[in-house]
């Protein structure tokens, strides 16, 4: 197959090579990519998950059949998708047995190779957003990054992409690692920021609701200006005396107050080397 | 002034008792607050700057005069915004005397006290917010939140602010020192989150924007759910392999690596605790 030159395929490859799907996995990510995939008009063949009632919640939503047994997965599939935890990965790989179908993980931390010897046609297939199990979202602004071991594979799931997102990048593994890093800082840290905001609001028996405005504008701040040009706040003015205040409201946090330490220093650190 | 009944000015109280707004600053709050109210017809009558230069640009957005001289502060005000840095808001207090008139801080993190001295009438007038000179908001719905050392100033601040804003709260100096910290988590942290994300995601020839609708959806999230319940990502999936790659990934920047471990333990502590 890796012989054949690449021109042979270009503008000739038709999408409908690959009409059948096989989702191993049935969690937020499964779910969503799937739907996605379904509503493109793609047949789900099978989902696997790890038990039947996972795998059935998933095969209901798109009209598949399902199993909880790797080794009845179904060998019509004309791509495999492997969207399970990463810890859960080479386990998995390990009892797979497909032949030389195309077959990619969903993981942004995972390097393509995982699944060098799983087949001969292998890529990394990884959407980066933050997906809830009962939360369909659009994927038309969703950043599909994709790697492949060929050529040839990278048309085939550049394709595919473009059937449900606008945004297909080209991104090999190590770039992929960086960018599932940021997203853990720009994603799940600021959410856990909001946790933090949330928590110290109750305790004062103050609604959430209260900051939310703030945090739209935060955000709307970044649309059209770099982050570190638009940061204010007591860390940005060298505001001491404000620091020391919100460090005494912590005093009977010593994590909150560790973390307000660390990130405040790192905030006056990052202004004074951009003055 | 203060033995005049409360009820007197139940539903009479014109809000034209307010009419000559003075301004003492002319940063990012001051910058805001003078544009919005002289939108909502306020004739602002005075700018205080540092400089004549700083409280000319503001003065000129809403055609007023201006001073960087304290000493010639204009005595025909109804209201003084004092909106200032927290760390110069002591020394200018000394500096004025506008004698029983109503003056108000802008500040998040100082109590009302700070003003006792000032008049017999005052409070505090603090828009949640993060400003920027440049951009300018509307106001209609950010949260205003008053405190007044009398029932009567907390009715003339209610309705002035009732001019620019539709979330007017009363809260207290301690209740506002809590939402201020609540608001450096939620908003400066959060961007300083961006700003890491930034740095890494540009180390590997990556623009930021492959982050921007993450960001967005993480935003949608809290919507209608606490942020608690909606946390996805590593920590939360107690995915130590992934943690370890990104760990890995920050070994040559340990403040990050720090953050990043500091950030981690603590959701899944939060985890563990709500699980």
């Amino acid at each position: 197959m890796f012989d054949v030159k690449l021109e042979t395929y270009i503008g000739k490859m038709p999408e409908s090579e690959i009409k059948k799907i096989v989702i191993i996995g049935a969690g937020n990510v499964a779910t969503n990519l799937a739907q996605a995939l379904r509503k493109a008009g793609f047949d789900i063949i099978q989902i696997y998950g790890r038990t039947n009632h996972l795998a059935k919640a998933l095969a209901d939503k798109v009209r598949s059949s399902y199993t909880s047994n790797l080794s009845n997965l179904n060998m019509e599939g004309d791509i495999y998708f492997l969207s399970v935890v990463d810890s859960a990965l080479k386990d998995i790989i390990k009892k797979i047995n497909i032949g030389d179908k195309l077959i990619v993980h969903t993981s942004g931390s995972t390097p393509i190779d995982i699944l060098k010897n799983s087949s001969s046609n292998y890529g990394v297939f990884y959407p980066l957003q933050t997906f809830s199990k009962h939360k369909k979202l659009d994927f038309e602004n969703i950043p599909v990054c994709l790697e492949a071991n060929s050529d040839r594979n990278l048309k085939l799931l550049t394709s595919l992409a473009k059937t449900i997102s606008k945004n297909v990048k080209n991104i090999n593994s190590e770039q992929r690692v960086a960018i599932h890093l940021a997203a853990v800082f720009s994603c799940n840290f600021t959410n856990h920021m909001f946790v933090i905001a949330e928590e110290i609001l109750n305790k004062y028996d103050i609604p959430f609701d209260m900051v939310k405005p703030l945090i739209h504008e935060t955000v709307k701040k970044i649309a059209d200006e770099k982050p570190h040009k638009v940061q204010t706040g007591p860390a940005k003015r060298d505001d001491h005396e404000t620091i020391a205040k919100h460090l005494n409201m912590l005093v009977n946090d010593k994590e909150y107050m560790e973390i307000y330490k660390l990130i405040t220093e790192n905030i006056i650190k990052h202004k004074n080397q951009t003055e």
